[in-house]
């Protein structure tokens, strides 16, 4: 490997400044109950967000948007529609487009949708928990299991298999992310168990994620922009909250509060 | 009644540490409104929240969760199907479904649905308030007035009607609130006037529920421990809050902050 | 122009009295982002907020509210015939209409849907921003730039056009407000910029708008007063907020704290 872990933080820091200057318009087909949040998220980072779901409009705001992120938390016949015409408008435009396959595993609508949506859009990232990616990676961790061990490993692991079956930058988040991408794997460490007791902090990192692609091609690192700042935001709102309402928005104060120094001083980000 | 009513709150304290221990999933198909504080406010309980509406999931979902919740906040026929296939494969597997009849009364839509949905669905619970439980329970009140004067009396005879004729628990909510079932009255004190200043307080009430009709098969203490829960962090949190966006999140804090011991001595609920 | 500047508010003040003493049911039929903050902003200014958006019950809804605010933030086949319906019903019966075109121009879906309710539904309030209103009023100033120059001549001269288009008063919101209707100008001069760096500032203005027209047949001082009163509560909640979580609560708070003093004294509005 040839970057050292601290000039990764300081290029996350750089493409930070790039969203705040270009204010990217990151164009979301997303869940229900996390979506103010995911809005918000973006706008705190400081891109644009536009949520668009019907059919009729999907390719038009995709073509004006600069990157594309779909979530399937609340999917429903209506809304996967409108993925697959965004995603495919995005794929001929050149836009990247993030997958958050939240909840594969638990339904087969989810898990068939997910991977329909893997067979039919090129994804720049895909974005999961342990569980998700698991059941998306089929049984990874069978053949590869002497090169690692425990949770860690095993992400690393399931993230290096999906990521060769599908060509995409794959993030699989935990107590440490692993980003696995054409056989180089980086590691996050930025974080905090008070991300786990509220809902949406999975599509928040998505949708961070969604506007550091906007900015960059290399999609390792816009995956690693989205884990570093989020779990560092989550990081400092844990120290200061009175529950998980005071935490909820202390996290987007804190994405808000975020500069590129931040990132470059406290982005924990290495190559494995 | 055998129970004193230190050993009632005793006996939710108790429930709350199980769902704790446990973490169930509570699968709710709810409203767009008030979405994210019911998922929010069931992981602040210590549960596991899912929302899943589509008609081809949803009986998966609720195979695999151990509590099913049905508001009807913001219907369409899309998700009122839902319901009733989620619902219908609860009780098919023995699980507690909850029902929040949200604003019948209101429109005929509202009150035909829900009746649907009482006449086909096995409910534990059903909480409302004074007015959609009245228009559920039909021209309640008209005979049983002897026993009962003023908006107290009242919510416990609307409250007795309906269990009457639905078998279900069910909770009316109000200053004092009134769960009735088989002839049994609970009256909960807990709560505080700033809970009706901000939106979905019923549908938290209702979601809480859910998580406690998942530790146990006494749905009447289980809907008091969705009530004692909400009131009693609604009373804590009106005591610092600046108005009514840090109320609302004064109140998730108060509810994540909730231990036994609170509830064992702050928990107002008695046996009438 | 007979009033003067500081009669204005005062009117503002009143009319914001006689919103907490009438209550009035305020129907939204709005977009999944913001939908939670509409509702609390409704409650805030001290109104009731109902969402409502099946085709099969929006006309039960529109006949019991004193107000429909039709928000395309998040517009779908399904929705869209839905605010339809109510929007014909609330004109049968007299009641006030008030429209939010978000995103129009964006995509041929969001201006053809607005375009239509326009021509099928008499609004008393269209609020938007420049570019929103400058899509719906056609190639305005291209002819009238004589008496109005930069930002602010702008949004009172398209303002104005779509005000002679529609027959509705029409609201453009920016730096500072522009409200026209039949020849007369207000400006609205309070804000702060913190309130373009969350989501759904732009449909709270148009639901407190909506309050404001459930007591009174002056349209051009309700959306003044809908303006005020978010831009007052968005200089406050500036002061003290730690980033724009807090600042997302803190906007609520002040808005629920708003007193008719306050409006009187603080309300920047004058008649142009």
């Amino acid at each position: 490997m040839t970057v050292s872990d601290k000039s990764l933080a300081q290029n996350l820091a750089v493409l930070l400044d790039k969203i705040r200057a270009e204010r990217p318009l990151v164009h979301q087909i997303t869940n229900y109950v996390s979506v103010n949040d995911c809005a918000n998220v973006v706008l705190a980072i400081g891109g644009a967000p536009v949520m668009a779901d019907d059919k009729d409009e999907v390719e038009d705001m995709a073509a004006i948007a600069s990157a594309l992120v779909l979530n399937i938390g609340t999917l429903n016949s209506r809304t996967v529609e409108a993925m697959f015409l965004a995603g495919r408008q995005a794929n001929r435009l050149g836009k990247p487009v993030i997958l958050d396959p939240v909840g594969v595993g638990a339904t087969r609508l989810r898990t068939e949708t997910a991977r329909a949506l893997l067979r039919e859009i090129k994804f720049a990232v895909v974005r999961g928990n342990i569980s998700e990616i698991s059941a998306l990676a089929g049984n990874a961790g069978t053949t590869r299991g002497v090169d690692a061990s425990g949770a860690e490993g095993n992400a690393a692991r399931v993230a290096a298999r999906l990521a060769e079956m599908t060509g995409s930058v794959v993030a699989v988040t935990g107590a440490v992310d692993a980003i696995a991408h054409a056989g180089q794997l980086l590691r996050v460490s930025n974080g905090h168990p008070m991300l786990t007791r509220i809902t949406g902090t999975g599509c928040m990192a998505t949708a961070l994620t969604g506007a550091f692609c906007a900015v960059t091609d290399d999609y390792s690192l816009a995956a690693a922009g989205g884990l570093v700042c989020l779990g560092l935001a989550g990081e400092r709102a844990a120290a200061g909250h009175q529950g998980i309402g005071s935490f909820r928005a202390g996290l987007l104060d804190e994405v808000s509060r975020l500069c590129g120094r931040d990132v470059a001083e406290h982005g924990r980000v290495h190559v494995e």
